[in-house]
């Protein structure tokens, strides 16, 4: 099933050839898994062109894991990043900066000159639970959806230096997630789906699931100990081909008026914009607040 | 004010002194600050010795700062920790690892053996906003409460090579708040405000909220490119004497048996006993679940 979140926060399951909306009587997609996907339909049906797509769940906790995949951790080591990139890492994503499809990545001109892109997987949790093995934790994978982790990579550089990187991460609309999310039922080969990110139409990243060094039953199995709640996401690392590596990453990073298009095969294309400050607000970028 | 949690997630106000709980209509302290205080009582008073104090507040967001207090900061330089503490370092704490006042923090010894404890204060941010100044940020304080961000060191300084550190303070049960939440009307000098952490009665760390290098309105403020939601928590940072930077540490390392109260003057006293994992959970550790 394609899970969407729709208009005011209405659910629906999204019949993609017939471009159908069947709208799903539960108040939100997280309550959706808190359920247990047991849930009727309203017997309302919508044309997909007549709704807005929403992210499509806002988890209680956004477990963002790093380092996963064997290219991008040897693009790293070779452009001397400040620390190594050890598999398993984890910080938690701000839930108040995630944006669903289409939605505009803002800009923030008085914070970065480096605003970089990276393509991932995210796991939907679908049940609580806490201290378990890689054995049981395929259990737990109730669903997949595209992230796209926007990174200030000049702020990420300052703040790697006392060992965290998260401010960089978690800006207000640095988190788009969508364009829905694919029930685990639908997706049994998720450690062999093509990736690939787009900037303008132009091939970024590419990747695929099977490169991970660890799967993701024994990710979600290492993160336990720090408690699942049913919808809780868990991001899987992104793979080669991000800005920062480039010779120049100065012509790869977004600015305003790029389009970014992140896409898992199987899970599908979610399309963000950037767009300025002064076009998201009306008025110049406030000062830095520093101290 | 003293607001508090209690029972199966009732809301009260505490009046100490009498011992009383007057109960408040609202069915969580975090829309209590949605509503802007707007909520009226229900009539019910009951003894404070007759309920259970819970955790005084579920926040969506618990950003967690660090560096702030100068003689922490020059303690971790003493030790050579692994990467400076810059001031205004931020991460997400696991808001599923939230325990309350008197409730067991459980020691999971297939995981660390250096448990450790830091003092901290928590601001309770009242109202939604982002990217504001300095200036305005007073007015999103809306209460304080006591934080101890118990630590697993040897899990952090691991962390710590790939800059982040997340897990080794999210763990189940790390992250006991309270007592209760003092609103910010009835402490006016929450800048000048002694702290004291002691384990089993003896005094481990000592400090006040004068010795901070940035103002609580420079913290929130520092940090609202990441968007404030009402009820959300902010720490301000530990201050001198935790157990990694004693001489002989494992003679300072948290363990089952002890019970450790952390103190704010004007805000309470949260006391939290450390429990093993067989009392907690009738059975012995689990594998550490690795990769």
């Amino acid at each position: 099933m394609k899970l969407i979140t729709f208009d005011e926060g209405r659910v629906g399951r999204l019949e993609l050839e017939e471009e159908t909306v069947i709208e799903l009587d539960v108040p939100s997609t997280r309550e959706y898994f808190e359920r247990g996907g047991q849930v009727s339909e309203t017997g309302e049906r919508l044309r997909l062109a007549d709704v807005k797509l929403r992210a499509p769940i806002r988890p209680k906790k956004f477990f963002h894991t790093a380092g996963n995949f064997v290219a991008h951790h040897e693009e790293l080591e070779a452009v001397n990043w400040s620390h190594p990139v050890h598999k398993g890492i984890v910080f938690f994503q701000n839930v108040d900066a995630i944006i669903g499809p289409d939605d505009p990545i803002v800009y923030p001109s008085q914070l970065t000159n480096e605003m970089d892109y990276e393509l991932e997987l995210a796991v939907v949790i679908g049940k609580s639970g806490k201290f378990f093995g890689a054995d049981e934790a395929e259990d737990y994978i109730a669903g997949f959806t595209v992230f796209n982790d926007i990174s200030a990579r000049d702020i990420q550089r300052r703040e790697m230096e006392s060992g965290v990187f998260s401010f960089s991460k978690g800006i207000d609309t640095f988190c788009p997630i969508g364009p829905w999310i694919v029930t685990a039922d639908e997706l049994p080969d998720y450690q062999n789906l093509a990736m690939e990110l787009r900037v303008n139409g132009e091939v970024r990243q590419t990747g695929n699931t099977a490169e991970m060094r660890v799967t993701i039953p024994q990710l979600i199995a290492y993160h336990s100990p720090q408690t699942y709640s049913a919808g809780d996401l868990l991001t899987t690392g992104t793979v080669s081909g991000v800005a920062a590596i480039q010779k120049n990453p100065f012509d790869f990073y977004l600015q305003p008026g790029d389009v970014v298009e992140a896409e898992v095969k199987g899970v599908g294309v979610l399309r963000n914009p950037i767009i300025s400050w002064e076009d998201a607000y009306g008025e110049p970028a406030p000062a830095k607040a520093d101290f």
